[in-house]
């Protein structure tokens, strides 16, 4: 078995430890949280500290934190030479302190505290400084998900700007989506099929060959009658930006 | 078995001749296209013309051709009193010529050329001027979908200024994150998983519980790193409006 630490409560944390503890070829012998009671739910008392001394020993921990905390709660492990971990998508190896053996520990995905997550297609992406290190990593990362990656620092960062693109961004999206449909007493749901759908249709076509619309037509009366229709100035601003984008892309 | 014509030969029209002719509650009499060619692959040769005087007899004449084209392909129809309908998101019931019964027959979704589509989600909006003419609008969605809405001219507009940001500026989203991976030799594959459950969380969270990211968490740092890695200065100024979209909801 594979002793493992995880430093953290936040929401990666949290679905690290359901999911670790799951796992049969893992030990998750200890958390830590600064607020013990973050993940009472979670883990028994005993196996959770706030005691940096306390920490115990263990072949793996997991540092799953804010990423402007991560370089100081690294240098706060009170012990040398061991493998430690973080698990952003943002921030490169190189922040966590020299003192142990480093690597990543990144699980592509966007996650919310009251939605259940299923680990097994989640991209692994992983990087460590040495090579029996990472097969570790690899082999932590594959008793949870069949999608295992090594991914660069710097393909990493490339890699979070898509993300915030192609998740954050688009949720947001879908939030204005909503918001003018309750304005206009329409049930959201009704759009729901059509999210799916255009999520789906970039498994099989590519995301240009994929593109619809009135800007990809160049319908200049529809678009017109949409920014008409738009009194948020913060929508129509949105709105012309990516209509603008769209017909550049085209020209190319 | 009711008799349905349809006129026009784009993806909307392709994709409605295909599923029409599946059902067995629905006689396709006839397809009408400028050019005849463009539907040969759908329909034996004597069930399509391109001439407007040999347009058959039927109960339904569904027109899902380019929304500047409604109006006057309605207006050429050399019959009166029937039923006509529309298949746009964008276009008032209005449009259609008045020597017809009018309607609109809507269904909300992106039709791609090559990919195939089930429209048994597909949520079909219907209007019509009278509640016979709409009884048999509904009859027809029916047998395509398990989801049939009346949504007026009023609502529809706002419905598709709404699927334009899930759907169109969400592609393009997804077109961006594309773009960033193959420059820096990451398949787009790895983020799959992530667009799909950022699409299937909506189901069960509002966007704005689902919302994630530096945006939300207002992370300057990540936020300043991720403009210094775009060099693309529509990227970039994307990047900046929906971050401060993000932040601006927040604060309400």
């Amino acid at each position: 078995m594979i002793k493992v630490v995880i430093i953290g409560s936040g929401n990666v944390a949290q679905h690290l430890i359901k999911a670790l503890s799951a796992s049969e070829e893992i030990d998750l012998v200890q958390a830590f949280a600064r607020t013990p009671s973050h993940l009472s739910h979670l883990l028994p008392k005993e196996k959770i500290t706030s005691d940096y001394q306390k920490i115990t020993e263990a072949d793996l921990y997991i540092i799953s934190v804010s990423d402007n905390a991560i370089a100081e709660v690294s240098e706060n492990l009170p012990f040398e030479g061991r493998l430690v971990v973080h698990t952003s998508g943002s921030s490169d190896i190189s922040i966590l302190a020299d003192k142990n053996r480093k690597g990543v520990f990144y699980p592509l995905q966007t996650f919310s505290k009251n939605k259940e997550i299923d680990f097994t297609p989640i991209p692994m992406c992983l990087e460590a400084a040495n090579e029996n290190d990472f097969q570790l990593l690899e082999q932590v990362a594959k008793t949870l998900s069949k999608k295992v990656f090594a991914i660069s620092s710097e393909q990493r960062r490339s890699l979070h700007v898509s993300a915030v693109f192609v998740c954050n961004f688009v949720n947001h999206l879908y939030q204005i989506g909503n918001q003018i449909c309750e304005e206009n007493n329409i049930p959201f749901e009704v759009l729901h099929p059509l999210i799916q759908e255009t999520a789906e249709k970039i498994k099989e076509l590519s995301p240009t060959e994929a593109q619809t619309g009135p800007a990809l037509r160049n319908d200049t009366k529809t678009i017109e009658k949409h920014l008409d229709f738009l009194e948020n100035e913060n929508y129509k601003k949105i709105y012309e930006l990516l209509t603008q984008s769209i017909q550049n892309v085209k020209k190319l």
